[in-house]
This record gives C-alpha cells, structure tokens and sequence, in this order.
C-alpha cells in the first residue's frame, strides 16, 4: 500500500484518536441527550476543550463568538457529563452522548437548541416556514445571563 | 428594540427560515436514524443542497472533497428519507431524522460512520485510544466504489 493508503486505513480503522481539525483548529461536535438520543446542541471543540472533555468527562468547546474556551454550564450551571464519546470515519467530527444537567442545554432556556422543525414539500425560492415544536422553556434566559 | 436585537428575536424565535452559511457558504448537517436515534453521519449543505433537501424530502449534501452537489445514495443506492428536519437556535446548523435505505450511513460499509468509542478518563499527551464498538459490514465498500 502507498503511504496515503495507509494513513486513511489507520485513520478509518485505527485504535488511535488522530483528530482532524479544519483551517480554525476547530473540530465539530454534536452533542445528543443519553436518555432520548435527541439532538440536544452542536458546538465546536479545539484541542484543548477535546482533551478536557476527554480528560474530564465534561463536555467542554470552543465559543467562536467569545473566542475563549467555555465549559458548558459554566454560566448556567447547566453543565453536560459524559455518558459516550465517539469520532468517526474520518476522525474529524466528535459526537458526544450526555446527561444533561438543569435539562436545558440551549441559551433560550429550551431543552434542545433544535426546537423548531422545517417541513419538507415547501418550495425554494417562498419563504420556507418553520413550525415550533417544543417551546417549554426550563429556565428564562434573563434570569441567568440578564438582559 | 434595536435592529440587532430585532434580527436575533428573529433568527431565535421567528418561524421563517433564515439560514445562515459559513464563509464557505456551507452550513453542518447532522444526520440520525429515525428509528433509533444514533447519529448516522454528518456532513455538510450548501443552499441548494438544503433547498433540494427541503423539496424533495431526501437526503442531499455539499461534498467538499469532491466540491460536488451530491443526493446521499447515488453511487451506493443507501439513499436517506427525511423523516424530521429541523434548524436550531441561531439557524447555522440543520438536524436530519431519517430513514436509511440499505441499513448503512458511511463509506466503510458500516451502519454509521461513529463505530469508535473514545473512552473519557484517559489523559492527553498520551496516545488517545479508540474502541470499536461496531465493525459489522451491511456491505463491502470494495462491491460499491471500486477499489
């Protein structure tokens, strides 16, 4: 086998984490609740909030907004625990499975940042619409990060 | 309210779609199984990939190795039925259930591309080891795309 055979045999079938971050040194991560496998978030990790989440066992990512590494619930409280970890194929996407804490994980105060659900049929080029699908608010978002 | 805060009211809380791409003009698509909710792949969309998505209701995607539209499915006949779809928060991210045809998601002829576990706990620095936790071939990736 060439060398790149090689590499993309030991990347896709390896036992050793060789993550592939992109241009920013970012990695994605999709983050699904460990009782309902409901998508709870999608964040970005860079190496050290990988390795802190690794380490730790708490889901840690890379805020693009605030440019700074930012423990989830760090504000909140609303803080994730690790229940399973996995990349894939090609080791550039992380997908974590957790317990979420204060059972809310968006900073709307919703369960799930994915609350709004978009039918298919409609067609491009009209607005497409968007149907609210679960709007229980756990926690009002002025109450913990004001106005 | 400010303009700005008019825009975010909108983008979090309004029921037309607004999505917003990165300066590749893609935006992250995360990709489940309706049956059982395990994440199955994830890949990216550009705006005609999501507008073909939203039409037709299957799975379509940008690939940004081949820096093609491209219908999930099309060279492996494992096309995807949407089953759900839906945006988050801030409308940068888009979130598929689906029904997959063929039982398999990834490349390498596997269910979903996450078949490797990474185990928390261990300390970085170090090599990070990967367990498989799902080696079971639905197909032989050789039988599809060639050597």
């Amino acid at each position: 086998m060439s060398s790149s055979c090689t590499d993309k045999h030991q990347l896709e079938e390896g036992d050793i984490l060789t993550p592939r971050f992109d241009a920013n040194g970012l990695i994605p991560a999709i983050c699904t609740d460990a009782s309902t496998g409901e998508v709870l978030m999608f964040a970005f990790m860079n190496e050290e909030a990988l390795n802190r989440s690794i380490e730790t066992g708490q889901a840690w990512y890379w805020s693009r907004s605030r440019q700074k590494l930012w423990q989830k619930g760090e504000t909140s409280g609303n803080t994730q625990t690790i229940v399973d970890m996995r990349t894939d194929c090609d080791q550039d996407v992380i997908w974590i499975s957790v317990e979420q804490r204060g059972g809310s994980a968006c900073h709307t105060g919703r369960k799930s940042c994915f609350y709004r659900r978009i039918e298919t049929g409609q067609t491009a080029g009209q607005d497409i619409k968007l149907t609210h699908v679960d709007d229980v608010r756990v926690f009002n978002p002025k109450d913990i990060y004001g106005r």
